[in-house]
Parts: C-alpha cells; sequence; structure tokens
C-alpha cells in the first residue's frame, strides 16, 4: 500500500481539507504515477456539495490527472517509468460490452467506474481522485501525454478537452463547416481552439463581451454578444453545429433557429432543469439536439495526440492545495481564465 | 382556364362545402390530370380551422393527391396522356437554393410553396389542394405512380407515407437495426410497413391495445402497451430509432431511456406545447432528438418505386365528399383505420 496525500471533503459541502490515505499495491496490469497536476473541473465543485444527488464521502475529487510514471506492473508494456501520464474522468469499466468494445468506455453498458465519488470496480475500496500526490491506474486506462506540451496546462484535456474534441469529432468538424461555441469558459475555450485547429470557421456566442479578444487569440472567427437579444436574426440557418457547455438554464430556442438544414446542437453541460424544446423547430430543417460525454480511451489518446501536432493546451490558472476552496467559489463565479490547475507538490 | 369543382371552408373552422373554382391554364412545363383520390391529412384539419396560425379562405384543402394524366404543356417530357400521377405537400420551391439544388425542397431556404393555404408561386393565385376533381401542376413537382397498386390506397402515401419513409431511410433502417414507432394512426401504421420491408424489427409503442393484430400484420414483431407506465422498464437501451408520430403533448423521457447509445428519436408530430428534455438523457449515450418533415421529390418518387416493388399502400377507408365533415370528427376521435380518402368522383 502506498501513503498518499491530498485535500478531500469530509462531508458534502465541507471545505476541502488535507487528507491522507492509501494506494492500493500495484497489480500486474498496473501504473504508479507521481502527480505533478490536477485540474479543478466544476463537475468536482457538484459532486463535493452534493448537488447531483448522493455523493460518497470522505471525496478525494480531481478526474484531470497528469504525472510521471514512477513504478509498473510486471504485465505493462504501454508505459515505462519516466513516461508522462493522464487519467481522465473513469479508470475502469466492464471492458466487454457492445461500447467498451469499441472504445467507448464512457458509455459502458454497466457503467463506467469513475474516477472519484464511487468505489473501484468489484471493490469496496473508495476510489480517491486526483487531488493528491500519487495515483495507481490499470494501463489499460491510461494515456500518454506528448512530451511537447507543458504538464500543468495538459491536466485539463483530461476532461474539460475531451468532452469538446469528441462531439466536434464526432459530427465532423472540417473547413467548410460553420461551428458555434455557446459559453467561453473552460470547456468552451477548449472548443474554440479544437475546432479552428480542425479547420471550421468558430464563432462564440456569449455573454461576456469582455472575452472578445481571448475569443479571436483562441481561434474564433466571430464573437457574438447574446446579450443582445436580437443576436440570432443575423445567423438565422447559420450553423453546422453548436456545441452548448453553458450549465445555465437556458432558452435554445433562439440558438435553434441558427442550425443550418441538418445541423445539431449538442449539449454538454448539465443544467438543473430540462430544455423546452418545440418540435416544429426540429422539423424545419431536420435539425438536431444531442448530448455528448467526454470520450473513450482511444479518442483520449487521439485528442492529446492531436493537441501534441497542433500545439493545443488549456489556458490555466496554477494555483497550491491551499487555495481549492477559494478557487472553488471563483470557478462558481466563472472568474477564472480559463482552469484552474491544482501544483501536485503542494499536497 | 379549366373549371374545378371540389370542397372548401370558406372560413376558419366552417364545415366544408360545395365549391366551384378554376385552375389555371397549362403552361409548356405543366401537367393537368384527373383527380382521383385524394387523402384527409390531419394537418388539413389544423388548417382548415386555423389551429397552425393565420390561414387563407377559401380553403380547399389537399395534399395527398393521386389522379391520371388528361393534357400535358409542350415543354413536358416526364408525363403522358393516361400516366398515373401523384402531388404531395409542395407544388414549387425557389429550385435554386443549396437545399433545392440537393432535391430537398421541403427544407427549401425561400420556404416551400404549399399545395394549398397560401399562394401560387411569385402569384396572387390562392393554391387550391387536392379536395377536387382537377388539378395542374409543374411535371417536376409530381411524380409517377407505379401501376400495380391500388390508386386509392396509393394517396395517403405522398403525405403520410414519405413523412415516414424519409427518417427511416435518412437514420438508416435496415437488417439489424430495431425501430420503434410511437402510435399507430394514419402516420405510424406506415412507419411499420416501411421499417419492417426495410428490415428492421418494428416494435409498435401504442396506448391502443386494440390495434396489436393490425401492428402485427404490417409487420411488427412487437407491441408495447403504453397504458402500462412501466413499459419502458423492458426496453432500457434497447432501441436504435424511435419515430413519434404523436402529436399529443407527452413526456419522452421514457422513450429517451429506451435508445441505445447513438440512437434518434424522430419528432414528426406537432404537438401544441414544447417538449421537455434532461439533459443528462441525452448525454448518457450521446443520444438524439431530430425532427424531420415529408421529403423531397427525388425520394417522393424513390418511395413510390419502393411502394411498387414491394407493394406497400395505405389501409383506407374510401368516403365521398359529402361525408368530408363527418371524417375530419373521425379523424380527431382516430377513429379511422388508418386513413380517409375522398373519391374525386363525388364531387
Amino acid at each position: 500500500m502506498m501513503k498518499t496525500k491530498g485535500y478531500a471533503a469530509l462531508a458534502a459541502g465541507a471545505d476541502l481539507v488535507p487528507f491522507e490515505f492509501e494506494r492500493r499495491n500495484l497489480g500486474a496490469n498496473d501504473v504508479g504515477f507521481e502527480i505533478q497536476f490536477s485540474g479543478i473541473c466544476h463537475s468536482d465543485i457538484h459532486q463535493a456539495r452534493e448537488e447531483w444527488g448522493t455523493a460518497l464521502f470522505p471525496m478525494v475529487p480531481g478526474h484531470e490527472i497528469v504525472g510521471v510514471v514512477t513504478a509498473i506492473g510486471d504485465k505493462v508494456s504501454k508505459f515505462a517509468v519516466g513516461d508522462r501520464i493522464g487519467v481522465g474522468v473513469f479508470i475502469d469499466s466492464c471492458r466487454k460490452c457492445e461500447n467498451c468494445s469499441r472504445g467507448l468506455q464512457q458509455y459502458c453498458l454497466e457503467g463506467m467506474t469513475g474516477t472519484y465519488n464511487g468505489y473501484e470496480r468489484n471493490s469496496d475500496q473508495i476510489a480517491f481522485g486526483g487531488y493528491s500526490n500519487f495515483f495507481v491506474i490499470d494501463q489499460d486506462f491510461a494515456v500518454k501525454v506528448p512530451s511537447n506540451l507543458d504538464l500543468a496546462a495538459v491536466a485539463p484535456l483530461l476532461c474539460a478537452g475531451i468532452t469538446l474534441y469528441s462531439p466536434l469529432r464526432h459530427w465532423g468538424a472540417q473547413p467548410g463547416k460553420k461551428i458555434a461555441v455557446m459559453g467561453l469558459g473552460g470547456l468552451g475555450h477548449m472548443g474554440v481552439k479544437f475546432a479552428a485547429a480542425m479547420g471550421a470557421e468558430v464563432t462564440v456566442l456569449s455573454h461576456s463581451k469582455a472575452k472578445q479578444e481571448d475569443a479571436k487569440r483562441m481561434g474564433a472567427s466571430n464573437f457574438v454578444d447574446t446579450k443582445n437579444l436580437d443576436w440570432h436574426k443575423g445567423f438565422q440557418k447559420g450553423f453546422d453545429l453548436i456545441l452548448n457547455t453553458v450549465s445555465a438554464d437556458i432558452d435554445l430556442e433562439p440558438y435553434l433557429s441558427t442550425l443550418r438544414t441538418d445541423g445539431t446542437l449538442v449539449v454538454i453541460g448539465l443544467p438543473g432543469k430540462p430544455y423546452s424544446v418545440s418540435a416544429g423547430t426540429l422539423l424545419n430543417g431536420r435539425r438536431s439536439i444531442a448530448g455528448s460525454m467526454i470520450g473513450g480511451i482511444p479518442e483520449l489518446q487521439e485528442m492529446l495526440d492531436f493537441c501534441g501536432t497542433h500545439n493545443i493546451v488549456s489556458d490555466v490558472e496554477v494555483i497550491k492545495a491551499d487555495y481549492i476552496n477559494q478557487a472553488y467559489e471563483r470557478t462558481v463565479a466563472s472568474d477564472v481564465r480559463y482552469r484552474f490547475v491544482i501544483d501536485a507538490k503542494s499536497f
């Protein structure tokens, strides 16, 4: 067993505090690694505050994890000591259903095993996440991080990055396509970078006009201030794809009206209330609303390789562990450009 | 000008009454034909009663029209006198936008020209629909009817038929796919026949258990009584595609939960209220909700040829013109198996 230091919420809504625990001994297929950086995802906050249903405590959040391999099990061939490694939103799955067989572990029919806020698969051991200084993972559920990327800025790719990369690939972002990104936050800023790198024309739809320059720097061709309630009138049937990263409750109808024939609005955020969608808006142009959730292991690796090739990382603010609770408050207030990342040396 | 006898609503909500009017003289590209049968679509009733916004009166409804060609213009090559001909929901479009260029006239960016309840394109002449004994149409907006099919039972294919055929083709109905049809009425019964003929496994989701035998006869493998509120628990992640023909206000959530990964629920009916859709249900399996509206001219012809090959027609009850108002009442009450068709000799 490996002594590990991290930060945990000991009860729903409690401040995160220093917490020591043990990681399992390395199995034959396991990789042990020293965590270097761990991203803060808004979903960490929802779960630590038990806003998404009953949660499991003590909770060590964190599912945007990067580090350097320090030990490998007897049967590990994918990694060597010294390799840069990443772990995302899940640490295991059934490995045999039709979705796992296709590399879509995020849609495992038995349910993926989350990186925290649950138990390790077929075990009564609580799974502790990335807000810590050491990790053990089956090699099949970890990915390699290209050597040219800044490791701190890579961490958010493991959740925020793949959450945008996957729908862009699935719905065919490419030259000639017009793509809108709703909201320029931790998720949205990755969508802009990826869609632009894939060659699409990118429009940011945001109510924060102060972010206009950032949007352009990240690759957006257009920035639309949605505080102007008539914004959509100039974009009727204009977009092939809209990625909705906004988790606030909003009226989707104006956005749907800007979809071209056969266009799709992909929902990524999880608002508190259901959306209201009128059939007529969908019928008029064979439009779709779809959902998308992170990505599978093969796609996670594909994304990191794509990032290596295109030199894409997240815009981050690196903090120490004792700033986590303040970072939570600022994340809820959208006061971060664009993602907090914890320096794991500070645990 | 050609004297024509039909039935019209003279004002919103008024009973339909005998009505005489004139069709235009044949242009070079026009076909004139004697109408044999005209189907009654629920949308005729919505429009005659002005339930879908302001309507235009006098209104001769009808957009499921079949007949036999009696005259052709100088430049007509597609039809000869004596040919069986069909006309559906639109009689013209801009003919040059990106959708018209792809044969998707139903999504014409300038708006298709409806068969009734509007004006002929670029004209102040009211467009009168199929509840009449004669019709004039540009050859490019009419289709050929295979000789082996019963003409009365063909009429509903021009709207109800294509409305189901098009999404089944677009979303890939084929052997190995599991498809559910919500509602077994004028629309739904065509969906069952087409999906079965395309080789898919068809399940009917209906609250009318009395229709179970009909569903089987039409090709359904399964019939589910949705009056059992727990029906969906046995079908979680079971269907690749669901076609929703129900225009009543219903909760889609139980239906969405029965979609497999990457499955789509296609909305065809137009309920009065918007749907309520939770993001989580879409995210969990990359599910979609889409809309679909009739089909373009090339697909309309493809469907009729498919019907000729597979000997598919609508189940109809043929009526005389003086029964139209009663037929409307019975249609609203879902008391028809499965579509009323007016014998045009009775106008």
